[in-house]
């Protein structure tokens, strides 16, 4: 592709220079409407060592109020990022709505250089391709403008430019090892380039192939497109794309209906349980630990249905230098600004640790849905954004667990009441669990399409049926212990 | 894929009854709002034999007025069909705006046929992926709902069910050669259904997998699918889709103020001239018309350039039986309707056969842009559309000869005030043409954008200089000599 792709000719100068100002000057506008319009605009610089996309990007960003952007180059994974999900360093780099991300760098330079060095083969080569392609169009699906820009020179011009750095000892250092192996291998690098950026070249993000052999030129054509791609963004205002259909394995699931809920424990039973499971469970954190695995447990469940006890009986167990609580309200504003998944991934733990999540990401397909707070289109396009958020935690290993914490409305009542009427739990009920409450039966029929449309079988989800609280609690830990010890068997094989 | 792919669990009898009712119901209201908002919808049936493709689209239908589809069954290509370029059976079939058209069968049969009959190799299938990518491309970008069901039963099924039909004398004769074929290589069909789906599974047409094994089940899949992408599509109004880098190698072009008009030729001159390649291009259009190769020469030009005259040099020296010559005024109602280059696909010329343009596609950038008679995005978006319906041509071993017949402004008025005091010819001249006179320097502009960004390689503009119409004749007869002569040495070798 790279080889037939046939670039365009190179002006003369002056024409380069007057096309420069008239981009230069449409750029300055859109930064203005971005901002009203409120569009996110992720810019990514890929490309040939020595190619200039630093540079480029440099000058680019000259003619953008710098209130507007960030920029980030894309050095190899720290000890830290290598302990997440190989998307996480990227996806928590998207820019918020009305703002830039320049990117020098990014998840293409991981996954080739991950390839060429041997490190992933032909097969998680195309399950990264996956996620790339999922992770752009969930980008795009949800208003992002994506402009990918591949930088190209050709072996002769590379080896002039670097040979150039290292006969100068004052810019010999910014020649990395890695210059000289692309250079020496330039026909298998860009055999490689070439078959990504095919298999990545979808119609919503596609690729822009720019001619770097000469600097202003170059910054021209990634200037004209970029204002090209802006116009052709501002134009759109809400946007409806297909809905996908359902790729991943399903389990089946219970209506919350046919749940019977009259399981219970005595004091006694719950009491000799509930220390037996959490030293079970003290230990495995420990092999969680050296085994480096990383365990994610989502609640979600009625007002009052004992989340906050369940999660303390769970976290009792933990060593806390290894877990983490995450209480989820309604996001800050910078979080509604970007990607609803956005705070989540932000949140991930660390290979090896545990991250408990007090309400979810599942918050778009209930509250946010019933309460309006996002498009018709955006909820049901959320149940496959979520299962393919949940699919890469799974090939990240990840231990995933869900949990429904379910009761029933008369439960809830009592519980309600006996807030209100008790002075040191007031605090904990709210006229907004009153209002919620009144919309029952819709949020009944929203998990239900929840359950059944998200239990994967990587992630499926498990009932905790709480009505008997120390029931839901000793269920949820043995739960817990039964899907870490299954994942530790997988890593044994 | 399809194997891994999750179907949705088959619901009981008495939930598919009445999600049936509701999709229906959903889907008789919609084909209003569909003739309203004018929307072009495009239902694609693929998938196993005996899987009930057929069936299902027959009871689908029975829900939509009559007057609002049309239902194509995709046999093997005619006679007819096979000497036409592999997409054009499909294209010419595409709906007007505001109504249906559902195919049984299309342009993945033929693909996966003709790649399992061993008829096209690797490269070959490849080459055919990329044009049926960019087709459905061109139409959802062109503002269609494209909707692809794959049927899937599994090999036991397929077999009961031919074993069915040939168990009884008066279903027999419906259980084709293919059929058995398929069944007896259940494994590899699936191999090759599994590749072309994962190929052409674009996010603005996807597939959805229909699990076929039970009918009424698989008509509710289909109908819901249908009614949730027809939802979806009605709340997009225009939409602005990314411009594309051009990927095509394209030939340096003048720009029309750098071209000299001075060249003439002598009476003697022409008439020996005229004489001379008339006669040669008699001869080749017999050797054209027995290796099969199609011609397509395509006028456009200033009005009052001698496109006309120019026209009649060449068709004087074709054998009438194999010519056709396509006089190109504003799009018919029906036209307008749909995919602005469905009426030149409609009108392409059988292998062997030469047709020539008198305007052409070329309108959407020039007269349409000018008039606004198509969005920016529109026309915008057109030059790589012309370029990829051209790459059709070429691909199909087409001569594409593209010309424009260039005169200056003052040559132009002298031919209007001829034509305004010669009473005979007074009908050539009118109101119009004053008018668009009047925008000579944006039509010039227009011009000079068009030759530069669609003269590609394989389908480059050609000048004519036409101040002198006698130059012009005699270089366009020459021009059309010197494509047809390279391409029947192509075809030699």
């Amino acid at each position: 592709m790279l080889t037939d792709w046939s670039k365009t000719r190179k002006p003369e100068k002056e024409e380069i220079n007057s096309r420069y100002k008239e981009a230069v000057a449409k750029l300055e506008k859109q930064q203005i409407t971005i901002k009203e319009k409120k569009l996110p605009v992720l810019v990514l610089f890929e490309g040939y060592d020595a190619a200039g996309k630093g540079s480029v990007l440099g000058r680019i960003i000259r003619n953008i109020d710098p209130r507007f952007f960030k920029v980030f180059t894309t050095a190899k994974p720290s000890e830290e990022e290598q302990r997440k999900p190989f998307l996480y360093r990227h996806f928590i780099k998207i820019p918020q709505a009305g703002k830039f991300t320049f990117l020098d760098g990014g998840w293409m330079t991981d996954v080739t250089n991950d390839y060429m060095a041997g490190k992933i083969d032909d097969e998680a080569y195309k399950l990264r391709i996956d996620s790339v392609k999922r992770f752009e169009r969930q980008l795009t699906d949800n208003g992002y403008l994506v402009m990918k820009f591949f930088f190209h020179i050709k072996e002769k011009e590379q080896k002039k430019r670097i040979d150039a750095l290292l006969s100068d000892k004052n810019t010999a250092w910014r020649v990395s090892d890695s210059d000289l192996w692309q250079n020496k291998h330039y026909k298998k690098c860009t055999d490689i380039f070439d078959r990504y950026l095919c298999d990545t070249n979808q119609s919503s993000a596609p690729w822009y192939l720019i001619d770097a052999e000469d600097k202003k030129w170059a910054e021209l054509q990634v200037l004209e497109y970029l204002v090209q791609g802006i116009d052709t963004a501002l134009k759109n205002s809400s946007l409806s794309v297909p809905l996908l259909q359902n790729v991943f394995p399903l389990k089946k699931t219970p209506k919350l209906k046919d749940i019977s809920l009259d399981k219970a424990l005595t004091d006694k039973e719950y009491k000799e349980q509930l220390k037996k499971y959490q030293e079970k469970l003290r230990r495995l954190h420990n092999k969680l630990y050296l085994k480096k695995i990383p365990v994610i447990i989502a609640y979600e469940g009625w007002d009052a249905a004992g989340k906050g006890g369940n999660i303390k009986r769970i976290t009792e167990a933990l060593d806390p230098r290894g877990y983490e609580v995450h209480p989820i309200a309604s996001p800050e504003p910078n979080e509604k600004a970007r990607h609803y998944l956005w705070r989540f991934w932000n949140r991930l733990p660390k290979t090896g640790h545990v991250a408990v999540f007090d309400r979810t990401w599942y918050g778009r397909v209930m509250v946010e849905r019933l309460e309006g707070f996002c498009s018709e289109n955006d909820w049901q396009r959320a149940y496959n954004e979520i299962n393919e958020f949940e699919k890469e935690l799974s090939d990240w290993n990840a231990v995933i667990i869900k949990f429904w914490v379910q009761i029933d409305k008369d439960t809830q009542l009592e519980r309600f009441t006996e807030r209100q009427n008790t002075p040191e739990k007031q605090w904990k009920i709210t006229d907004e669990d009153w209002r919620n409450r009144e919309k029952w039966d819709l949020y009944e029929a929203a998990v239900n399409e929840m359950l059944k449309k998200t239990s994967t079988s990587f992630a499926p989800w498990h009932i905790l049926e709480s009505n008997d609280k120390k029931y839901a609690r000793i269920k949820a830990l043995k739960i817990v212990i039964e899907e870490i010890e299954k994942k530790l068997d997988e890593i044994k094989d």
